[in-house]
């Protein structure tokens, strides 16, 4: 059994945007993500949506609000919240959800995931 | 709406050890622990135990194994080992588990948990 980096693991992705999922507990997945830029507008009807930047700037627009992350800040946008998640410049985090869920929300804004 | 950061909110607990939440999603608590030295042996017979270092050494002993963490390492104890948790210096890190779930095990090793 060994520890798991999870701030050296976005490197390894090779693009934008990647995800990769680096551990999974209790049902959840913890996903490491490299991101440049602006995402889809999406939502998740079932899960809450939990992020935590590693490194860079993340802004996570709502239809009413924009919150603003740096390195160490979680966010946590409730199930069924209208969201897009901004990258400014390259950006790394993590976000954890259950196994079943779908990140990106539907078929139509799904980010593949790949095991690292 | 604002944004939680996760590595200032362990300084904020006032002793050693203390256990404080600092969020909630999908039925998970995000538990911020502020450590120093060995902590009782336990295990979790349903959960999974995640551990994420944010600052400083994390050694877990398990039976026949230790596993070393420094900052950004986690590791996820799976549900029915034995472990030991040993914080090399002031050590803070993440644990993440369900809502229900008794931090530390059992009634004679839980650790306290207050919100920040």
């Amino acid at each position: 059994m060994t520890a798991v980096n999870l701030q050296q693991k976005p490197s390894m992705c090779e693009g934008i945007l990647q995800s990769r999922i680096s551990s999974r507990f209790n049902g959840m997945d913890v996903a490491v993500v490299k991101s440049n830029g602006p995402f889809a507008w999406h939502s998740h009807e079932e899960t809450d949506d939990f992020y935590f930047v590693l490194q860079g700037a993340l802004d996570i627009d709502m239809r009413h609000d924009t919150v603003q992350l740096g390195p160490g800040d979680c966010f946590v946008v409730p199930a069924g919240v209208e969201h897009r998640p901004i990258a400014r410049g390259e950006t790394h985090f993590l976000q954890i959800e259950p196994i079943c869920a779908q990140m990106a929300g539907n078929a139509a804004t799904v980010v593949a995931r790949r095991v690292i």
